[in-house]
């Protein structure tokens, strides 16, 4: 690591996130489908130019704010897979005006007064739930979702592009790629017969979520894919399955503050402010909310084994070690933590740079 | 209220968090103790003023940038109640130089370290664990914690001032105010018992968290107390029994952007970057990420039984419903959430209104 660290900084693998970047895109490809990544996770306009060197030019995120900081950065097909908010019509009628926006809907009253409201014309998506009963369209409940696109073919400055789904689910139970394989497959059987009743052959099927986009070989019948996490990857993806340890692309350098020998801990400077609260249980008693690595010259060493992030306050984090393993440290040091989930680290956390050094502004 | 909400914000009721200011500061004065609140609950120079305005000059922040932070809003007395970064002297040199600076210290290398560091004198609290063991030293081990204050007033530049102490434990097993009361009684003697042992009778024995300092009548033998919370409250204070519902002074607006009246559930924009992912758990299966509310002219109403957030995802919030009641809400609407935990929550969120309009700035 080329950087000197005084407080919680995140530090990128550039060359594990380009590989990242790389793979996926050729996935993409070899599958024909349009590859529009999901930017929410890294939020940065100089990690979007990693995508834009491999040809991507259209991508995702999740709010207006983020469409207008990509936006001024230059990228002129934005998707905002969030359901629309009507209360940011103003900034969405600014976007829609200097970029092709694409916007996400499930209500058809809120399509209405969309395009009453909207002052140029937008690509919509429909969003499918699929499983994951966030929000959408249940898929079975085939005449609401047909009336939804017909009633949006009939408003003018609606321009219907796709039906939108994301497998949330595969975070929460993924139950081996063979399950997610069967459930992908039923997935896309019912997506294509929507779209076939739609009777729009230029309707895109639009797919996304790492899992599923980083595990299973092939993705049927889908249009468009939309992953996001797996630029950086993180070990909620390592603990599914979706990638390997040495393909995690972020690491947050935080410093020694205390030494406990006593009962093998360690306390750094490093918090829920900086990591997020999001952890991975065992059982009530047991909650992991990262791995100690520790930094080398240009990257950074396995996981220590038996040594994790065991709680978190605002700013302070507790790392279990193993026995005797905490004579290595002193305060002052800096140690690594591979996060649990990178897009809540990324957000959370106020600094970046690369291994080499490079600092990595994003959005505010 | 009187703001035009367009996405995810909090509002300040401040007359609430007025009056919790005033209860506090007026039960530290009855006891004779100082009051030196943290100041880490509201990160605002604004919320700052309706501290000083019933007298408070000494304030407790979580770090050196959130020290920066009030010193530039005129706070002359700063305690950072943090074990000290070392790497971060640059900016406690510069702190030292132009306000009455304490840090918190519980290693004896570490002070010698900083008194070789530092350009100016600066006061040290000594971190006592009294049961929390996240960090400091163990109470019960009187000839470390005595060993350490000797090397202390050896060193030129460190002048020591107290003993520090904080029951995180309280916020996990806090088995009624008996128990807290009793445990209190046992820590508050030990701390005096090494107050004598050290013999520097303006030695400050310095004491705070939140549930104590609100529901306890008495706090014995201290000289100095550090709430932060207590200025907004949220659910989790409540549900230790340290405040009512009424005197939560935040509630996070949210727009709605979604309705699902088949499964009662309604998705709102306001999701993990904006309350933080803290909850509170019936059982594994059950998670509780705040109540809703809704918002009067200039207040809102209590919580709506049998309501809550359920699910979190980066903007998404999934709010539970009681039968039929989602048929009041429509996309558009704004509905506000009681956060679980107020401090991660102003941390995460980045904007902020009193419910009278008026914009208050915190940092950034």
């Amino acid at each position: 690591m080329q950087t000197v660290i005084t407080k919680p900084s995140l530090i990128i693998d550039k060359a594990k996130a380009l590989m990242n970047i790389q793979h996926m895109q050729a996935k993409a490809a070899a599958h024909g489908v349009v590859f529009r990544p999901h930017f929410k996770t890294h939020q940065s306009g100089v990690v979007g130019e990693w995508f834009r060197q491999v040809g991507v030019d259209k991508i995702t995120v999740s709010s207006v704010s983020m469409a207008n900081y990509f936006a001024d950065h230059d990228w002129n097909n934005i998707l905002i897979a969030f359901p629309v908010n009507v209360l940011e019509i103003k900034q969405i009628n600014r976007l829609a005006s200097r970029i092709d926006l694409q916007l996400l809907l499930e209500d058809s009253a809120v399509a209405s007064r969309l395009n009453e409201l909207l002052e140029h014309p937008v690509g919509i998506y429909i969003k499918i739930d699929v499983g994951a009963h966030r929000t959408g369209i249940p898929m079975e409940n085939e005449s609401q979702i047909l009336r939804l696109a017909t009633e949006i073919t009939k408003l003018e400055k609606l321009k219907l592009k796709g039906l939108l789904a994301h497998a949330g689910q595969f975070y929460h139970n993924p139950g081996g790629i063979t399950a997610i394989q069967l459930k992908i497959n039923e997935i896309s059987k019912q997506l294509s017969r929507l779209k076939q009743q739609i009777g729009d052959e230029n309707l895109l099927l639009s797919w996304g979520d790492t899992p599923s986009c980083s595990m299973l070989e092939s993705l049927p019948d889908f249009d468009e894919w939309r992953p996001g996490n797996f630029v950086y990857y993180d070990l909620m993806q390592y603990h599914i399955g979706a990638c390997q340890l040495n393909e995690i692309a972020v690491a947050v350098a935080c410093p020694v503050v205390a030494v406990h020998p006593e009962r093998d801990e360690m306390l750094i400077y490093g918090g829920a402010i900086h990591f997020s609260k999001e952890f991975i249980a065992a059982d009530q008693n047991f909650r992991m909310y990262g791995y100690l690595v520790s930094f080398t010259e240009n990257d950074w060493s396995d996981p220590v084994p038996g040594a994790w992030l065991s709680s978190l306050s605002q700013e302070h984090g507790l790392l279990k070690l193993p026995a005797g393993f905490v004579q290595q440290f002193k305060p002052g040091d800096v140690v690594g933590i591979l996060p649990v989930h990178s897009c809540l680290t990324v957000d959370a956390i106020g600094i970046q740079y690369t291994t080499d050094g490079e600092l990595v502004p994003k959005m505010d």
